[in-house]
This record gives structure tokens, C-alpha cells and sequence, in this order.
């Protein structure tokens, strides 16, 4: 069972590493929605996103043998840039395996952080052999993206500081909305704020066509979405939650809400607008879902926008399509 | 003079008003570099801009009656949005005199917030003139921009955070440079700099056409630049530095450097692409001269990026026809 001393622990591992992302607020944007909506800002941490937390966290548990020998992980692209850069501030080598279509500045990142990038055929090929491959080849050490105990307790440090920022504003809130893909950011927040925020419900924001955590969260038990769905939010397509992910959200999550593809574009251009942050596809919906209303209660609601990792042709596409609210 | 405890007293007053804005920085413009450059990204700021902090610290002084009055200030924009939200949250009536031609979102944003706006012609019209008139009629308190020794102070917090979490990250910086209209951020962080970081150099930044306080710097007093100078940046457009901003610049300032409109543009959409953040025109200036390399030093460096308020048709615009470095 991960506790919140865990979470406490991840944040202290983190200290100094991290950017303390504020939570952002628009009067103007309450006054429309009739409730307060603060934004936790993941786009401006370390590497662009989130999963930095959950990487510097795990790869900071590796003995001197294993930092030696160095990490490998499969990614879209986040999760790629946060080991890479994880891996650099530790001084030790990573290999990504990323599908060659992802977007074109998380490849140029990965590089850049210091990772040998290897790109596969998301069509043909199969991520986990050729990453399994190279890891048995050259003794290194997989870093998986969510299910992972130390990849959970590093992304919830971003519910442990949403409940420490609440209290300094003595703002208790309804609920807190978190994009999900495999469910690690959002299993680690609802640990935190189950021990923190009692009264306040999490809930994961998923695409419409990959709601599978929505699903499972209504079955009680891990269940796929309908395959063939289609999303431009690259870092939310996960088929199925993690074993260990969704063990905590089926306890301690209260639902899934979900955003189409142009309900998250217009998030986007409402985020630049209001709250001057770059948001990404897969960043978004939480805040897509939260501004059109669909996370319950009248009170305080959070949404964490968690990357900012857009290619810059798309993100001027976006803006040029939708006006903000 | 103004004291580093003038600037606490500021701190203590903001705090749980302003938002704790991060330092932000991106190893792969560091690496471009060749030096830590970090972002304090004050467009993250309650109402867009670093001008809440002098606007609150500024009306949190005013006495019973004053309160019951209200305020009145002219402003192209950011200042008039940092008064108005003030006056909201301290329960105050404002009323802001704007030019007609200032940018829409933030007349529209200074009304939201709860102002009355008042609108005059830059042209045949005297802002000062009109203000004077409506306080004088109406008993209410004038809210100057930047010449007032509670407003140096509240924008002064901006570098009390910057020695705060340069601390923290066990960093000396070489160099901060700071937007510089009237001067009030730029004499507020010199006074806070100079305290704690004795061996830091503060730099004004201003548009090229608009370099009064950099000429006044060097000539040791209050220089106008050459008229008829033309820039976008519209926050930036102060003909001279005020008496008492000057005062402590002259003493504690180590000079002025300047940014073309389109190496502004530049900055901008380097902002956006690395650093995830909107920043407008006039809070992109400081940026532009640290990645032109015309900051002095080696070292790291900060630049604070004032102010997001830009209109969402010019940013997409910027974003359109120039590449981020």
C-alpha cells in the first residue's frame, strides 16, 4: 500500500530538483465558470511535464551497479524526456525507444538531454521486445512509465504540493482533475490527497475514445476502451491502466471525466489566453473537462494541465482555429 | 533611501495575494548559450503582470477614508489591471484612465476586474490632465505607475524571490535584467539584489527607440532618449525614468541594455517553445537581450519576463513568422 510518508519521501528526494509550479487562478475565468478553478502548471516543470518527478524519483533509487550499467525506457515522449534528463543529472546513460511518428521536438529533446534514441514502427514492431532487447544486451536497467511504485510516489509530490498550496491559500477543494494515461500522476495525487484533502474527489481526465480508466473506475476492474479510437493527445493513449495504478484509483479515485479532441484545442487556447501558459493535447483535458463543467461539485476545483510539450506548428494551428473562452 | 526591509514589509503585505512565480530554465538553451539562463516568469502573476505586487503593496497602505473613496490611475494596461484587481480584493472602487488605443484584452480585463475605465486619446489628449480632474472631483487617491516609494517596494518582491530561490538552488548569479519602463521593477529588485546579492549586477532592459533609462545610466542623470523612437512594446514606452526610480538606479543599476521589436519577437516565441510560458512584447525584452548575449558575464543569469497580456491575434501572429532558438 503506498501511504503518504511515501509521497513525503519522493518530495524529499526531489527538493532542488523540482520547480515548485504555482497554482494559477483567472478572476475572470471563475467570474464565467461560477467557481474557483486553479491550474497546477506541470508544463513548466523540469523537461516540460510531470515525468520528470516520477523519473528523477526511480532512477534515484538505483544501486552503484545499476547507475553504472544505465536505464532504458520506452515513451511517446514525456516520460522519454524525463528519464533522459533524470539520467543526465545523475550521470548516468539512457536509451529511449520512441516510436519514430512522435512529434518532432520530444526526439530532439530526448537527444538533446543526453539519451541515445532508438525509434521503432508503433505499426510493426513492438516497444517492450526491442526495449527488453536492448536491456538484456546491455544490462540496463528498464524504467517503466507508471507502474511503478517509484514512478507513483514521484508524480504524487504534485498532489503533496496542491494540498500544501491549498492550505496556504485556505482554499479547501471540491476536486482535483488529472490527465491519465496509464494512471501513475493520478493514483500518486489521490494518495495525497486522500490523506491530506479528505473531502476533496479525484477524478482522471482521459480522451474521449481512450476513457479506459473511466471505464475500469466503473466496472471495478481494469477494462479497455473500445479499440480503433482516435485522439491527437499523444500522451494519453494508453489501452489499459497499470496493475498498480489502478489498484489505488479503483480505491481512491472517485471517477473518470473525459474531453474530445476540440474540446481540448479550445482548452488550449483558453490556457495561453487567461493563465499565459503553453499547454500540450495530452496536457489539456483536465482543464477542458473542468471548464466545461464536468467535474462535479460548485467549490474549488484543480486541474493539473501536465505538459507543455507541443510541437510549435500545431500549437499556432490551435490558436489560429479557437478562440479562448 | 529604500532598505531590503522596506521590501520584506512589501513581502509580508503580498503574501497569499501574488503568486510564487518558479524560476524556469531549459538545459537546451543553456547548452545554446553557453551559460544558465532562468525565467522568472511574472506574466504568471496575478492579472498578468509583476505591476500587482506594487499595486497591492500600494493600496494596503491607504487609510479608512482613502479606502472608502477609491482609487484612480492611468495606464496603458498593466498597471490599470494590477490597480483594479487590488481595488477588488480590498474591497475598493477604481477608476483607470486608458488610452482608446491600448490592447482589447486588457481594457476588456481591467472592466472584468472590476474598474471603471475611463478611455482617452493618446493624441490630443493629457492622461495626467483627465486623472487629475476625476480625483479631484471625486476624492479619490491617484495610484501612480512607478514613482512612489510603496509601488518600488512591491516590485522590489519580484528580486527578494530571485535572492530567495537563487539561494535555494545554491546558484550566484552574474546578472538579472529587468524590463524598465518608469524603472519601478528594475529600482525595486536593484534595492533587494544589492542586499543579497552583493556580487550580482542588475541591468535595466529596455526597446531600442525607447532607451532613456540606459542614456540616463551613462550620463549619470535623467536622459531622454530622441523622440519620434516607434516599438510594440507596449508596456515599455516611458519617455523618461521617474525621479526617485532614478535615484536608486543611478546608485545601484550596473547599466541599460536594448532589444529590437523583432529580436522581441524572437524572444517571444522562445518563450513560448522552451519555456511553455506567453510572454507579451514588453515582458520580453530582458529575455531577448540574455539570448542575444548582451547581458555581461559568464555566469548564470536571470531575466524577468514582466508581463503576458498580449493580444491573442498579435501572438499567434509572432508565433507565425518567427522560429524559437
Amino acid at each position: 500500500v503506498i501511504t503518504l510518508a511515501d509521497i513525503e519521501a519522493a518530495a524529499g528526494r526531489l527538493a532542488g530538483q523540482t520547480v515548485l509550479t504555482p497554482l494559477l487562478e483567472s478572476p475572470l475565468l471563475n467570474d464565467r465558470l461560477g467557481r474557483r478553478l486553479l491550474v497546477k502548471p506541470e508544463c513548466l516543470q523540469r523537461t516540460g511535464s510531470f515525468k520528470f518527478r516520477g523519473a528523477f524519483n526511480r532512477l534515484s533509487q538505483l544501486d552503484a551497479d545499476q547507475r553504472k550499467r544505465g536505464v532504458i525506457a520506452f515513451s511517446s515522449g514525456n516520460h522519454a524526456q524525463g528519464v533522459a534528463y533524470a539520467a543526465r543529472l545523475l550521470g548516468m546513460a539512457s536509451v529511449i525507444v520512441m516510436p519514430a511518428d512522435a512529434p518532432g521536438p520530444k526526439i530532439a529533446a530526448t537527444r538533446a538531454y543526453g539519451a541515445e534514441v532508438v525509434l521503432y514502427n508503433r505499426q510493426t514492431e513492438s516497444r517492450e521486445e526491442i526495449s527488453a532487447g536492448i536491456a538484456r544486451e546491455r544490462g540496463l536497467v528498464l524504467v517503466p512509465p507508471f507502474d511503478d511504485w517509484f514512478i507513483i510516489t514521484g508524480q504524487g509530490t504534485v498532489g503533496l504540493e496542491i494540498a500544501q498550496q491549498c492550505k496556504a491559500l485556505e482554499i479547501t477543494p471540491d476536486a482535483i482533475a488529472a490527465n491519465c494515461s496509464g494512471g501513475g500522476l493520478s493514483a500518486g495525487i489521490s494518495v495525497a490527497a486522500s490523506a491530506l484533502l479528505p473531502g476533496t474527489a479525484v477524478y482522471t481526465a482521459e480522451p474521449a475514445d481512450f476513457d479506459d480508466t473511466r471505464r475500469s473506475l466503473e466496472a471495478g476492474r481494469r477494462t479497455a476502451a473500445p479499440a480503433g479510437g482516435k485522439s491527437f493527445c499523444d500522451a494519453l493513449l494508453s489501452p489499459l491502466p497499470g496493475e498498480l495504478t489502478f489498484s489505488v484509483l479503483r480505491e481512491k479515485a472517485r471517477g473518470g471525466v473525459t474531453a474530445t479532441d476540440a474540446e481540448v484545442e479550445v482548452a488550449m487556447a483558453t490556457a495561453a489566453a487567461h493563465f499565459k501558459i503553453v499547454a500540450e493535447p495530452g496536457g489539456s483535458v483536465a482543464l477542458a473537462a473542468a471548464l466545461l463543467g464536468r467535474i462535479p461539485g460548485t467549490g474549488p476545483v484543480i486541474a493539473v494541465v501536465s505538459g507543455g510539450n507541443v510541437e510549435p506548428a500545431l500549437f499556432r494551428a490551435i490558436l489560429e482555429r479557437n478562440q479562448p473562452l
